[in-house]
C-alpha cells in the first residue's frame, strides 16, 4: 500500500484559531520541529495575504529542512485575470516553496454568491492556476474547498472542478470538508465517485472538527484511498479546529497499519504537542488523546488495582510509544491500591508493619469529601501520608501570623503580613508586603525561613489556583487553593481547603515549604552532608 | 425507527476525569438540568462505592425528576457470593433508583487476571446479578465492560457474557469500549455479530475518547442498531473523556435524522454545557463542537465577508439551533454593534447624541485584554457603561476599609473588617467578622449600607468564583473574582480583576451593591416612591 503523507497546516490554518498567533520566528521554530518529527509537508502560510507570512518564507529559505517539503498557500487566479498577472500567484512563486497549495471553489453556491462569477469561469480559473504553477515547476496540491458540501448540492459540478484540476496536472487533489459538517459515513461513497471520475490521481483529505469528527473523517478517507492527510498540531484551527495530527499519526501507524511516522519520531509526539502549545501560549488540554497529561491517568480504584496486575486492563496502548506516561491519581474514587501505588512512587512503603492502609484510605476519603483533592497535589499527599504514619518531622512550626489589607478611596489595596515561626528551639518573626495577602504571607514566611535554610532561594511558586467548592453559600463558601512550586529540577503541588481563603492558602503554602525542606534534607542525607541550619 | 435514548453519566463516569469533582448538592443541580433538557437516563453514581454518591441518592429521592429515569451504578456480585449478600447490590437497591446499571466482564483477560476467577463463574455472576435486580423490580442496563477488546481476543466468550445478561432479563445490553481503543470501522461488524447471537434485545453503546473517536464510534453504533447512547456533558471523563453528549444530541437530531431531543431542548445545549463546566469550575473549551464559544466564530477576512453574503458559506448549521451564536472576531465595526446591542438590552441607548461608542468599545476591549470578561458579568457591565457615559450616580462611596486576618498555631484563621462609607453627605463606619476576609468585608459593608437602605435585606450573594488569569506568576498572578447576587426576583453578576484577591473581590462586591441599589432606586422612581434614606 502507498505510504500516507502527513501535511501540516498549523502555521496557516492553525493560526485561524481564536487566540492562536505566531511571529515569523515562532513559525520557523515550529517548522523545524515538524521537520524533525518527520512531517512530509509543512504549509508555512499565505504569502500573498500578509506580510508576516512573507517574512516566514524568507526566514525558511535560510534554514532548509532535512526531510519536509515546504508548501505555500494561495487561491486560484481572480476572475477575468491571467495567472501571470495575479498578485497571489506571483507571491506563491516568490515564496521559494517547492510545493504550492491552492484552493478553488467546488460548491456552485460559492462560485455564484461569494466570488460572484460564473460556473465556467471558475473551471477555467482552476485549470489556469494549476497549469501555471506546474509550468513553473511547482508541485501542486489542489485543495477542493467545500468539496463535500458542493458534492451534496451539485454533484456534477463538484466533480467537474476536481477534474479540471487533475487535467491541468495537479499532483494531489485534496477533498476539503471546509465547514466541518460531514459525517464519516459520507466519506467513502464520495471518494469512490471521485476515484471513478478521476482515475489514478492521488487524493488527500482536509477536515474540520465542527462535529467532533475531524479525526474520524480523516481515517475514513484513508480507508477509502486518500494518501495525504491535512491537519494541525493539537488540532488548532478556526471554530472547532482542524484534524489533530497528534492523534492521526499514532492512529494510522499503530491502529490502522498505515505507517506515516517512524517509531522513534512517534515518541516525540507529546513533546511536539507541548512545544506548539507553549509557543501559542494556550492552556494545554489535559484530556487530549495520546499526548495529553491525563491521556493515561487512572483515578478509579478498580482501574488502578487492575493496571497494577496488567496495564492492558485499562490502557489501549503503551503510553511510551507516543512519549507519554502512565499516571495514577489519588482521589475519593480511589481505593487502597491507588494510595499504596502513589505512596510507593514517593518512596513510602505502606504495606509495611503496623501500618493500617485501610485507615489511611478512609482518612483521605474523609478529607476529599471536605474538598481536598490529592490527585492534583502530590506534595500535600506526601506530607499527609507522613502525618498519618507518624513519620512527619516538621522542619518549622507556625507560632502566629497577622495579615492586614488596607484600602483608601480609589487607591489600590495594600497588604502586609507578619509571620512568627519556630525552627528547632529558636523563633523568628518577620514582616513583608506583597501583591495581596497571600503574596505578603509567602514573602514573610520565605524571609523567616531564609534565616535558617539557604536552599529556599531556588524555590519559586509557579502557579496558584483557587476554586470555590460550594459556591452557593456566597462568600461563606469553602475554597480550595492549589499551589504549584518548583526549584531547578523538580515541580510539586500542594493544597489547602477552608472557608477562609487565607487559611486555605496558608495550608498550601506551609505544605509546599515543608515538602521542599524535607526533600533538601533527604538529598543532603543521601550525600551525607549536614543540614545547614544557618542559625544552629 | 426506534427513538434513541440518551443516557448521561456525567455524575458517575464524568467524575472520573482529572479535576472533575462535584458535591452531592452540585450533583443534584446538574441532575435537575439534565432532566429539564430531556435526557432519558441520569446515572447518579455508585452508591456502594462512596459516601458522596449515597448522599446524592438521598437528595434525589426528595427531588423527583419530571421525565428522566434515575440510574444507580454498580458491578456484578463478588465471585462465590450470593447476590442478596453482596454489599454493592444491596446499595443499588437501597439507592431507590428505578434503573440499575451493572457492569460485568466480557474480556477473558479481566476475568482471570483482574478479578481472578474462572470463566464459568463470571458468567454465573452476570446471570445472578441481572436476575436478582430484575426480580427486585429494577430496570437493568447491563454494561458489557471491555466488550470490543474481549471480542477481538476471545469472540465466543465475549458473546457468551452478553448472552448470559440477555437470558437473565437485562433490558438493555450496552457494549462498552472501556479503553477507548476501538476504531469506527470495527463497530458495525461487532454489532452485527451481537445482534445475530442475541436476537431482538435492545443494544446500547458506551465509548471513551482515547483515540479522539468517541463521538464517531457512538454514531457508528447507532447506524448499526444501538438505541441507547451513553455519554457525558462536555465529554468529561477519565483519561481523554467519554463521548460528548453535547455533540451527540445535535448530530443525531440534526444530521442523522434520529431524533432524541426536542428542538426546544436542543436550544438549551450551550447553556447546559456552560452550567456543568462552571459547576466543575473547569476552564471552558472554546473550540468544543456545537456549544463552544468559538464554535461559530469567524476570524479570517475571506470567511467574514462570505458569511455576510450567506452564512451557509462557512457554517455547517444555524448556531441558534443549539443555543449558540455566530461571532465575528475581526472588525471593529462588529465590536461596536455588539456593544450597542448589549447596552440596549440593559436599557442604555449608546447610539444617542454625543456618545462616542467607538471610544467605549475600545475601553471595554482594553479591560477585557486585562482579564475582565463582561459577557459573564452583566451587573458590572451596566455599571461600567454608566461610568463611561457619565451616567453613573454612586449610591455610596468608599472612604476606606481595613481587613485583618490572624492565625495562632493550629487555631483557625480569624478575619475582621472595618468599612467606612459615605452616603449623601453622611459617613458611617462599621466592623464585622466573617468566614474569611471577603466574607468579613461583605458583612461590614452590608451593615454600613443597612443604616441607609432597608432593601438590602433581601439581597444575597449566591455564588463566588475565583480564577487565576495568569497562573505562571505564582502569588503575584492576577485573579478574576466573579460574584453572583440575587434578590427575590432577579440575579446579577459582577466582576473584579486585580493582582490582589481582596481588591478584586472588593470591586465585584461594590459593583454588586451599586447595581442593586440603582435598581431599587429605578423601581421606586417608576412607582413614584421616594428612596427611603433611613437617615436622611
Amino acid at each position: 500500500m502507498e505510504p500516507i503523507l502527513l501535511y501540516d497546516t498549523t502555521l496557516r490554518d492553525g493560526t485561524q484559531g481564536e487566540n492562536i498567533s505566531f511571529s515569523a520566528e515562532e513559525k520557523l521554530k515550529i517548522a523545524l520541529r515538524l521537520d524533525d518529527i518527520g512531517i512530509h509537508y509543512i504549509e508555512g502560510g499565505w504569502p500573498g495575504s500578509n506580510p508576516k507570512d512573507l517574512q516566514f518564507f524568507e526566514l525558511a529559505r535560510r534554514h532548509p529542512f532535512k526531510h519536509a517539503r515546504l508548501a505555500a498557500f494561495g487561491c486560484t487566479r481572480k476572475p477575468g485575470r491571467r495567472p501571470e498577472e495575479d498578485h497571489h500567484l506571483k507571491a506563491l512563486l516568490g515564496s521559494g516553496a517547492a510545493a504550492a497549495a491552492v484552493f478553488g471553489k467546488s460548491w456552485d453556491l460559492h462560485v455564484t454568491r461569494v466570488i460572484e462569477t460564473d460556473l465556467e469561469e471558475n473551471l477555467a480559473m482552476i485549470r489556469d492556476t494549476v497549469g501555471f504553477l506546474r509550468q513553473n515547476g511547482r508541485e501542486v496540491v489542489y485543495d477542493a474547498e467545500h468539496f463535500f458540501d458542493g458534492f451534496r448540492r451539485n454533484r456534477d459540478y463538484a466533480l467537474a472542478t476536481v477534474a479540471a484540476a487533475a487535467e491541468a496536472g495537479a499532483d494531489v487533489i485534496v477533498l476539503c470538508d471546509t465547514n466541518g459538517g460531514t459525517l464519516p459515513f459520507d466519506i467513502g461513497p464520495v471518494f469512490a465517485e471521485v476515484r471513478g471520475r478521476l482515475g489514478s490521481v492521488r487524493l488527500g483529505i482536509h477536515t474540520h472538527n465542527d462535529c467532533g469528527l475531524a479525526v474520524a473523517n480523516s481515517l475514513a478517507a484513508v480507508a477509502a484511498g486518500a494518501v495525504m492527510v491535512h491537519g494541525t498540531v493539537n488540532g488548532y484551527g478556526e471554530r472547532c479546529g482542524n484534524a489533530d495530527l497528534t492523534a492521526i499519526a499514532p492512529l494510522l501507524c499503530l491502529k490502522m497499519g498505515r505507517p506515516c511516522m517512524s517509531a522513534d519520531n512517534l515518541k516525540k509526539l507529546k513533546s511536539l504537542s507541548r512545544f506548539v502549545g507553549e509557543t501559542a501560549n494556550v492552556v494545554p488540554m489535559h484530556s487530549r488523546p495520546f499526548v495529553g497529561r491525563s491521556a493515561f491517568a487512572h483515578k478509579g480504584g478498580v482501574h488502578v488495582s487492575a493496571i497494577m496486575k496488567t496495564p492492558a486492563a485499562y490502557e489501549h496502548m503503551d503510553p511510551e510509544l507516543v512519549g507519554n506516561q502512565r499516571r495514577v491519581l489519588v482521589s475519593d474514587l480511589s481505593g487502597k491500591s491507588n494510595v499504596e501505588y502513589k505512596a510507593r512512587e514517593l518512596g513510602i512503603e505502606l504495606a509495611g508493619d503496623g501500618i493500617d492502609s485501610r485507615r489511611i484510605v478512609s482518612e483521605i476519603k474523609q478529607l476529599e469529601l471536605g474538598g481536598y483533592q490529592f490527585d492534583v497535589a502530590d506534595g500535600s499527599f506526601k506530607v499527609l501520608i507522613e502525618k498519618l504514619t507518624d513519620n512527619f518531622q516538621p522542619l518549622f512550626e507556625l507560632e502566629s501570623f497577622r495579615v492586614t489589607i488596607e484600602k483608601d478611596r480609589e487607591q489600590p489595596c495594600q497588604a502586609h503580613a507578619t509571620v512568627k515561626i519556630r525552627v528547632g528551639g529558636k523563633s523568628e518573626i518577620t514582616a513583608a508586603e506583597g501583591y495581596g495577602p497571600v503574596s505578603a504571607l509567602d514573602n514573610a514566611l520565605r524571609k523567616a525561613l531564609g534565616r535558617f535554610f539557604p536552599d529556599l532561594d531556588t524555590m519559586r511558586l509557579s502557579d496558584f489556583k483557587v476554586r470555590v467548592i460550594d459556591g452557593s453559600r456566597g462568600t461563606a463558601a469553602r475554597v480550595r487553593v492549589l499551589i504549584d512550586s518548583r526549584d531547578q529540577d523538580h515541580i510539586w503541588s500542594t493544597i489547602g481547603v477552608s472557608e477562609d481563603i487565607i487559611e486555605a492558602s496558608w495550608q498550601a503554602l506551609a505544605d509546599s515549604f515543608q515538602y521542599k525542606l524535607a526533600r533538601e534534607k533527604a538529598l543532603r542525607s543521601a550525600r551525607q552532608e549536614p543540614l545547614p541550619l544557618k542559625m544552629a
